[in-house]
């Protein structure tokens, strides 16, 4: 068993290596091309994993993990954020030393990048089929031939594909809703493309639940789902895995008891797992389930035991009166994250369960 | 004015001087020792600026802090968190080196540090003066005895005093509620030492909320705010500072507009916020408030205008017509955070108005 001082974020690798293959297996069936979005774990070493599984094209969610990425090896990734003009030295290097996809959805970025990105670019347009976080609405056929022709006048730019992420896929969800939510998204999405004359052009899509649950993933060319690589326990509430299937747990080392109130108190917090939470039928925040320690990595969640409360590092669990008599001050718990992107994030290292640390980009 | 090419956290160097400066007046007037909680800032350079007005003894929230500034320079260290037995080892060579001030409110830790601490220790009580989060309930006065003389019967421990954080301070305020809250306070934790017969014992408290707000702070021996060192749009929004008094904020690059919705997207997400947030009269959440660049720093908060929603990069933006009108793609606005610590955590440096960056401790 690993040794344990402070919140420590712990990895099961072959829970990962599973995660990543079952998704690499699907994709090979539905015979589209897997593009994991790396965002989630920020790891060169987990992106090697990911490549003896066959993976040559990733996804990033910003300029500097693209750098990180293309430092470790990676010559075919996607930033799937709007372009940020202010990073226009960082996105040439980039487009001059690796195949570097951006995403634009105004005329204005794509007039930008014509006069001031100087090597080629593969370009998607950022199409929003619903989410209505960014992009332009698939609806917006006009904005969106607008928007592909500003591309397409510069000769470095290729205009590659149509691109979205149905993040509305994030609710209580099951196979059917989801696979309904793929259909639904993949029509609004050859709907964009269908008012554009150009050919070719491919389609991209990509939220952990929907690539998870859909039954096929047809009608489309390319999926980049994330989470999938650890879940966590948002998707494990809501049905897109099994609690089994989660790969990262914060050990937390137990420092005071209330069990007048049927609570622990753990140093584990807001620093360390984020402020990320579900919200109970109650009413009550839910930030993170809570499992045992054992020879072979944590258990099962505990029934009715969960973070209630978070400080910068306090971490306030309710449970069964049970459960409390067993936790002793000086032993430690572990908590399955709500959001595993965001806890990562906070920790930029994971332990393995053969005590290996697995470094990230740093903070970017 | 400073470069931005990616979200970056702003500190006006002046402000948080005059932050500093006002509270260390305000502990020489009411006669109480100032040991800011430095976990806000978690930074060398910023505890010099403490140093150069008078302070000599300090907070921290996790042991790794304590060792963190133990090797800047400071030799008074209180770790105002629950005393986590699996850091023993670190504990020991904290405790040979530094004087060293622990918290404790159960038996079985004070006879853990009896046995396994082998240096002498300051040891505070921790007493829950009504917050429900940690500490033994003022009200338990058996409970409160036990604990002391668990402490008291080791010769290497000194039992200093009794200590509480009011972190239910951190709602809707004014001057009155702050000052009647602050007299609660101090009444409980004079009753729970009045329980005990140990001669001597100091009363330690210290939010930020109440500090700042209550008229005088008598009838305590120290105090421990750390927030104020920053403020935040949290605090201002109750009333505990003004707008102006915040010093730190994130510059954001504009990165996306749709005006139809009366938004924007900024590159600056939870990975540089966190999710902390407020909830709006109508229910909406609220991630932070607004402001413009301007030749010495930043503008007042635009009305109005406010961070929506948030996802791992993105952040949306709400505000008036006439606002989302004057921003341009490739401009860069200013995010007041809600909560300036779990913001500083995230970034981990600061950029002064100079263009200094000022390191923190990294991740702890």
């Amino acid at each position: 068993m690993v040794k344990i001082e402070k919140p420590t974020l712990l990895l099961d690798e072959s829970k990962v290596k599973r995660n990543i293959s079952r998704m690499v297996q699907k994709a090979n069936r539905c015979g589209v091309r897997l593009r994991p979005h790396f965002k989630t774990h920020q790891s060169a070493t987990i992106g090697e994993w990911f490549r003896a599984q066959g993976i040559t094209s990733i996804t990033v969610s910003s300029v500097d993990m693209a750098l990180y990425f293309a430092h470790h090896g990676w010559d075919d990734i996607t930033i799937a954020f709007p372009v940020n003009w202010l990073e226009i030295a960082k996105l040439n290097h980039l487009a001059q030393t690796i195949r570097l996809h951006l995403l634009v959805e105004s005329v204005e970025t794509g007039q930008f990048l014509a006069a001031q990105l100087h090597h080629p670019a593969s370009i998607w347009l950022k199409i929003d089929t619903g989410y209505g976080r960014t992009g332009i609405p698939w609806t917006e056929k006009q904005k969106i031939i607008e928007v592909a022709n500003a591309v397409a006048a510069a000769s470095h730019l290729t205009l590659t594909g149509l691109l979205t992420h149905a993040g509305h896929a994030y609710g209580p969800t099951n196979k059917a809703q989801a696979t309904d939510l793929y259909h639904e998204t993949v029509t609004r999405l050859q709907s964009a493309r269908d008012s554009l004359a150009y050919p070719g052009l491919l389609l991209s899509l990509g939220d952990t639940p929907t690539c998870t649950l859909a039954e096929t993933l047809t009608g489309i060319d390319e999926i980049r789902p994330g989470n999938f690589v650890f879940y966590d326990y948002m998707q494990a509430y809501h049905g897109v895995c099994t609690p089994d299937d989660i790969a990262i747990a914060l050990a937390c080392p137990i420092v005071a008891r209330h069990p007048e109130r049927q609570q622990l108190l753990i140093y584990g917090g807001a620093i360390h797992l984020s402020k990320e939470h579900l919200t109970l039928p109650n009413g009550h925040f839910h930030f993170g389930a809570l499992a045992l320690p054992t020879e072979s990595g944590w258990s099962d969640p505990i029934p009715n035991a969960y973070v209630s409360r978070l400080s910068q590092e306090h971490g306030q669990v309710q449970a069964d009166p049970a459960f409390i008599e067993q936790c002793k001050i000086g032993d430690w718990l572990l908590v399955l994250p709500i959001h595993s992107c965001l806890t990562a994030n906070l920790r930029q290292a994971y332990l393995t369960l053969t005590s290996e640390v697995i470094p990230m980009a740093g903070i970017l």
